[in-house]
């Protein structure tokens, strides 16, 4: 196995670990995949920053509107910044999620997400994060 | 001036001309801003791959309903990630953007971009970029 495919291994294992914590609505574990400065931005706009503040706010999520959510991977891809820098683009589905006032949860949904991943001492981890729910606009020509 | 200031310092000057260029809806000079092989997630979910794909919507956009917006950062903040890797946020208000069915384009709008940025042969260039609008939800405690 290359470099470059152990890495890719690694990232993706990272990435099936933020799925597989999030369906079992384990906060604390989906939170131990970020480092303790990340950021992450929600499809809402808001900003969190560092690991415990993206722990308070999804221990919310979880209890009330996410609590039955199930996410699934459709597509990933993944670039290298550096030996220790990655991007990776998913692209997921969403069902489950419950309806809050003021944000149109649809029954399915559909969104990507950009990953910032650095590995430390060893280990791949996630130092941002930044979701868009995506949705249909005839943009005109 | 230290390498932290002098790096903090070229990386302000591109966001700078990320919004000097869209305020002048000059589409080729903001894309010049990015890698060859820079992806962007717009704020209705949509991934552009490639500056070349980033530079031909945009320049659909500022023909249409983006070319009378203007844009202001309100503020940024910066991590470096390595000597040659940095991730900034960056949040925004835009006006003077126009209506589009199916996309609720408010009079003034607030939002939030994740960059990450790259130095190629001592040049900061921007090689991620994710924005998503800010938008008041009350989440359940």
């Amino acid at each position: 196995m290359s470099a470059l495919e152990q890495t890719t291994a690694e990232i993706d294992c990272v990435l099936s670990k933020v799925v597989a914590t999030w369906n079992h609505h384990d906060v604390k574990a989906n939170a131990a995949l970020f480092t303790e400065d990340a950021d992450f931005v929600n499809v809402v706009g808001v900003r969190m920053r560092g690991r415990k503040e993206i722990e308070a706010q999804h221990e919310k999520l979880h209890r009330t509107l996410m609590r039955n959510s199930v996410v699934s991977i459709q597509q990933r891809s993944l670039r290298l910044l550096s030996s220790d820098v990655a991007v990776a683009h998913v692209q997921w589905e969403m069902k489950g999620g419950e309806k809050v006032a003021g944000w149109d949860v649809r029954e399915t949904r559909h969104g990507i997400f950009t990953y910032i991943l650095v590995r430390e001492n060893g280990r791949w981890l996630i130092t941002g994060a930044h979701n868009t729910d995506t949705v249909a606009v005839n943009l005109p020509n």
